[in-house]
């Protein structure tokens, strides 16, 4: 089955739901604020459009969907304010695909739509299905693209990692091809997704996005390969098939900055207005305040979970997810975690080239 | 709570699903496919527009929702053929009140759109949640609009029925200012819908919409009278309060196709194209082919079920439905049913002035 149709962030609002475990992608957003502030003061400056087009690419479901969009029109108004002209008219469009959970996110936009037309004018909404490597808006129709924690999915898990076996996703004992791979699958994911929407832009439209990026030049991920560790302990107690393991490949992949500035820099469509590296604590978010590794591995199990439970569905089967993240919840308190609860963000600003 | 927040068909794919109940409304689809062909082609033959925006209103879900999309676009592909034009971009809207099942849709949208992106080239799809009346697309930004079994939904129970007690909707029974008050609805609500669609059409943009109509005066109806009969027998029963029930009316209303001609001619914005009424008999309907009482009433309990369910839930509460639906089986399968098996369409066709 293609991978735009299992992969999703868990839908709904329970505790595992991602609308409720998705405070290191909140923070990230904020982290990029001021640098979207001055991509939207710009572009309205230099566009004065009478319909200003926004696109949220991956918007998943949860409260953090419509921060950006109600940040971005409050920064707009506040200019037309100033500059005493008319409001524009607002079209919003939702991108995520089709398996994301939609009807979540048009239930909690009721509220806020009606507040935001009762107080500023007219903004229609829209929801767009569908996967951004590829083109998914009407040429030359959109004005500012905003991406946060989203394009480290990779569009499909590569091809020829089959060697990759009792990993899921690059680890230190994984074979050089298995790398290679993971990075040819993300050089023409960018550089596909950068073409699609050089041609959705109008000219002189902008995109703001954020990255999860790794510091170091090893993509390998220490956090991966512990979640590894809980499917293998399965495959050794029988409760997992060890074939099943072999075959399950993690789609994704954290660029360093520089590699994503070579995408940017190769590809030709776009010029580099911004581009900040920043650090996010994991303990200082909300739902992770507690510095004890108890309260910290459950928080890190969840987020986990709220992001790859449908994948692990998809390919093992309804029944084995609940013990994986308990067992990989209990590898993470056995305080192996010897990483920094840190992660790195990249903010990077793109103007479509005349 | 808010109409629009509860209002919706039954979602999924299971038995109770409108979905799977929804062949009289699939009827009614086809019978309007002739004005739908006349009215598109006369569209584009007269704007030729270079990107083609069309939106369907109250498209639920289920399979009813593609049909009439990919009619419409064969018909302009068959044009451009002919007049060896270049494929139109195409902008496929699907709105429906932000209840409605749009995960549904959308899921099977994918392999739909991949198919029609194969064939034809670009084609862009968004979902729209809201009440149509009221905007819900940008200025002059549609060229065609579909409507189908839709428009008998009012947007509220209209002010001023507290004394219809006993009965759920216009009854023979019912004091003569509740249907005074069910006809006002309407009216301010079509008035409101053709003032928005108005504003959303391009010039020379058109219509083609489908009501369930009347053929008699007497708006009450004795499909719904006998609904309330069950409600009425589990009140006796003490299954529902009856003050319940006395609080209850359907925001439905069928209007006559003459009280449909004088809300258009006096509001104004559009020229009548088209106006053809049509029977559909209901036992000719796929999933009702037999005639036999037994079959015929369960099909209508089902179609009554996966229409009205989730406001009955949310009223009365989750407890109650399955037990009226039953009860309302055994009421039609008693063959006091008298009424012919019939339902009466318009088909409207309206371009807008320019």
């Amino acid at each position: 089955m293609d991978l735009a149709h299992i992969l999703h962030m868990n839908g709904g609002v329970d505790e595992a739901s991602y609308a409720n475990n998705s405070s290191l992608q909140r923070t990230t957003i904020s982290l990029a604020k001021p640098s979207r502030l001055r991509a939207i003061t710009n572009l309205y400056c230099s566009l004065f459009p009478r319909s200003l087009a926004v696109a949220d690419l991956g918007c998943s479901s949860g409260l953090n969907t419509l921060l950006v969009i109600s940040e971005i029109i409050n920064v707009v108004e506040k200019l037309c304010q100033e500059l005493n002209h008319e409001s524009p008219e607002y079209k919003v469009f939702l991108n995520d695909l089709p398996g994301n959970d939609f009807n979540n996110v048009f239930r909690s936009l009721e509220t806020f739509k009606e507040k935001l037309c009762n107080e500023i004018g007219p903004c229609y909404f829209f929801g767009v299905p569908g996967s951004f490597y590829g083109r998914i808006f009407p040429y030359q129709s959109l004005h500012f693209i905003h991406a946060s924690c989203s394009l480290h999915w990779l569009s499909k898990v590569p091809k020829g990692v089959d060697n990759n076996k009792g990993n899921i996703y690059l680890a230190t004992t994984s074979p050089s091809n298995v790398f290679k791979a993971y990075y040819e699958q993300f050089h023409r994911d960018l550089s596909l997704f950068l073409k699609c929407r050089a041609q959705e832009l109008v000219e002189g439209g902008c995109m703001v996005i954020t990255f999860l990026v790794r510091e170091c030049d090893n993509p390998s991920s220490y956090g991966w390969e512990l979640l590894a560790m809980a499917l293998n302990d399965m495959v050794m107690q029988g409760i997992i098939e060890e074939e099943k393991l072999n075959t399950f490949n993690i789609p994704i992949y954290f660029p360093s900055p520089s590699e994503i500035k070579v995408e940017v820099l190769t590809e030709e469509s776009f010029d580099i207005n911004g581009f900040q590296v920043s650090q996010v604590n994991r303990n200082d978010l909300d739902n992770c305040n507690a510095v004890d590794l108890f309260q910290m591995s459950e928080t890190l199990a969840k987020c986990a979970r709220a992001v790859i439970e449908p994948l692990l569905i998809s390919h093992f089967g309804e029944g084995v997810t609940e013990e994986v993240f308990n067992r990989y919840k209990n590898i993470l308190q056995g305080g192996i975690f010897k990483e920094k609860n840190e992660a790195t963000n990249l903010t990077i600003t793109l103007t479509k080239k005349p």
